[in-house]
């Protein structure tokens, strides 16, 4: 039985797709199922790393979508717009969609979702996180019978790409994301990877699907990497911790109503060296799953690129290809699959939860002001793990101090931070960092 | 809707899965959708860790089976018999069967899938490999896309455990197994975690699913750590390797006649400190999947447990329970879910692929022993990384020379390791361990 398959977009993923498809032998049986029968690009006389029959090639996205030959339309194009009509307009025609869009699905999700719910098709986007990572299907159809408490994950690749690179050279930002422009690892626009965007969309798709509700991307807490400073990765290695740009959202619990409450965050982090995420490399992902009662599973793999993205492509298309070779075209949807949503989810202010802390603060070298500093977080009950100066290579005079406290509550710590502002030894509070 | 579970076993795995059924608040909505009808004991008077209505406990487990409120059946008993048994029979009777018992899978995997596929049932397996790490179904529903190269993992707890306590405390093999039995993370006959067996039970089903042919389990070559000396771990570390037991499938090409052909085998073996592999420590397991085009990807989670392990066994009852929601009872079978079979594989001998070694010497401590051995190496075409000679603790003039090759045929390693053996300062290989 042959399955139709509709393209929209031949970029690097689009062609990772077409070559997988065009090239089924030692793959699984299926794959040899499908068959691409039309293609969307925007130039017809562009060159391509793919060549495909140049009947199938066309510049209209629409004709491709409506194309009676198309069973599954795949959207990788990219961009809100014309992508979110085009998916739209595909499920109002009866076709499943298969996208790597996470700006999209991060956006107009439960749009989308609920026209697919109302059509009776699927939308899969094992492609929108994690790049070949299998993270979407687990999630879905391997961990529901868990209270999931917490998803973190390095789920950017440029900006782990850059933060590996700071750490094992000392390099500065400004330095490495050149080199990484110039390398390809990061787009000349570096602002949705820098600033820690790309990954708030994809830590609002994981909750969603974690924790069975929509979740309002725009009130994702996001702080990219572009106002790091080196010498902060280089204090973190020195007192045994790794900083990496942490997505994490942790369920605090659930209302009344029934509506889960979650702490959504993107932001560099610090975390011990023995964490499972510390020892993500370049531009691998990992995506953390804590639950009960599973624990703490992980899934790690190259979080980009045309081959790993397009394998997690094809693999939405065989699910959808399996069940039709069970079902036909008669079945109803599968809830695990179909990722249906079952409650309401609530981003909540985390000002009551727990959190560990890194503080760097420039202060003269005068002696006691560590102990100062100290009672200040003693005076607000802030534990702390470690205190230490670090001698600053500017002048001779000056010092700067690292704290790391154990979990406190964000008010008392707050307040602590005040006390130590107004400490007249204390020059500024120079880098504050979440820590695992 | 409901659907009725049938539990034969009620131990640690079992008692789990009745944990997760009797507690859905908080965990994906179809659970609530799962009844437990009637539970399969050995003994209805011993205490349990979970309490259940007595009217739904028996000793009877074909009781279970036949039982017409029963729609899916778990097999948690494990050993062969009647397990083996009681899945064919749930199967004959129509209902599909969730079990977590890898030996069964191991041994009969191929009689029993058969009779799933006659009568169009599901047999799940999500729980027999990796305890609660998402393995089974990534392989058959997100890696179809792939051309896998390799699958390779530290897939037993119980020798990982004892590893990670030799390499971290220098302790002996014996005094950290004789520990583990004591904490409860080696059984009383280890037999089948230390000698390998375990694991080669769940590689023979990794390989059948990620290169879709049956594996012939006793043809898998197989050593244990049980022979495994601790000096060789220390100087491992000292050379920037880990000791694990690996456990690995390797695709070597297709015959003319469309056989797979496969290095699969269990055994200790080096690893790079920075391979992904090497930073999965005490229980925890972890399996690493090369395919193109998707790269490297991995799973990472508790390998066992009452917890983790029911975690994967209700992701199996919720899979059919899923796709019994859509279709009700009378779609056939998705290809992927119920990983069908499509092609032949064949163990083969992996005398002409490339391996990597190390290799440890017993020398007397003379001048121009390690040049001698060199040469041995040499005249055979044996690349070498690195060689080291250790001091002993023993006799002053007796030493060890560690060796570790770069890849090399297996033919030529074993000429020059006779050739070696026969030097008469070479008192004898010590040891001689797979590197990766």
């Amino acid at each position: 039985m042959t399955i139709g398959i509709g393209l929209l977009g031949l970029g690097t993923v689009g062609a990772g797709v077409a070559e997988i498809l065009q090239t089924p032998d030692g793959r699984h049986p299926l794959v040899a199922d499908l068959e691409l029968k039309r293609v969307a690009v925007r130039d017809l006389n562009r060159p391509r790393p793919i060549e495909l029959p140049s009947e199938i090639l066309c510049t209209d996205p629409q004709a491709v979508v409506q194309d009676p030959a198309v069973d599954i339309v795949v959207e990788v194009m990219g961009g809100l717009e014309p992508a979110r009509s085009l998916i739209l307009a595909a499920i109002a025609a009866g076709k499943p969609v298969v996208t790597a869009n996470k700006a999209v699905i991060a956006r107009h999700g439960e749009e989308i979702a609920a026209a697919a719910a109302d059509k009776g098709v699927y939308v899969l986007i094992e492609a929108a996180v994690g790049g070949g990572i299998p993270i979407i299907e687990p999630l879905k159809q391997s961990l529901g019978g868990n209270r999931i408490q917490r998803v973190s994950g390095i789920i950017n690749g440029t900006t782990n790409y850059i933060l590996s690179r700071m750490a094992d050279e000392g390099a500065a930002y400004a330095e490495v994301l050149a080199d990484a422009q110039r390398l390809g690892y990061a787009e000349a626009d570096p602002a949705a990877d820098v600033g820690g965007g790309d990954a708030a969309d994809k830590i609002a798709i994981l909750s969603g699907l974690a924790y069975g509700g929509p979740i309002e991307r725009a009130a994702i807490p996001t702080e990219g990497i572009d106002r790091l400073d080196g010498c902060d990765v280089n204090y973190a290695d020195q007192l045994g911790y790794v900083v990496k740009l942490v997505a994490q959202a942790k369920n605090l619990g659930t209302a009344s109503d029934g509506t889960v409450q979650l702490d959504v965050r993107v932001s560099p982090t610090l975390l011990p060296k023995d964490h499972p995420l510390a020892g993500v490399h370049g531009v691998n992902n990992a995506i953390l799953v804590e639950g009960d009662p599973v624990g703490r599973v992980m899934f790690y793999g190259p979080g980009a690129g045309s081959g790993p993205t397009a394998s997690a492509v094809v693999a939405d298309i065989l699910n959808i290809a399996g069940i039709r070779a069970a079902t036909g075209n008669n079945g109803g949807l599968d809830p695990l699959l179909a990722a249906s949503r079952w409650r309401n989810c609530a981003l909540v202010d985390a000002g009551e939860t727990l959190q560990r802390h890194y503080v760097r603060l420039q202060t003269g070298d005068e002696a006691g002001v560590i102990g100062r500093i100290g009672s200040c977080f003693g005076d607000q009950g802030v534990s702390i793990r470690s205190i230490v100066q670090f001698e600053t290579s500017g002048e001779a005079t000056d010092a700067e101090i690292v704290v790391i406290t154990h979990e406190v509550k964000q008010q008392h710590f707050a307040n602590a931070l005040a006390a130590i502002k107004a400490l007249p030894e204390v020059k500024a509070v120079a880098a504050c960092l979440p820590t695992l």
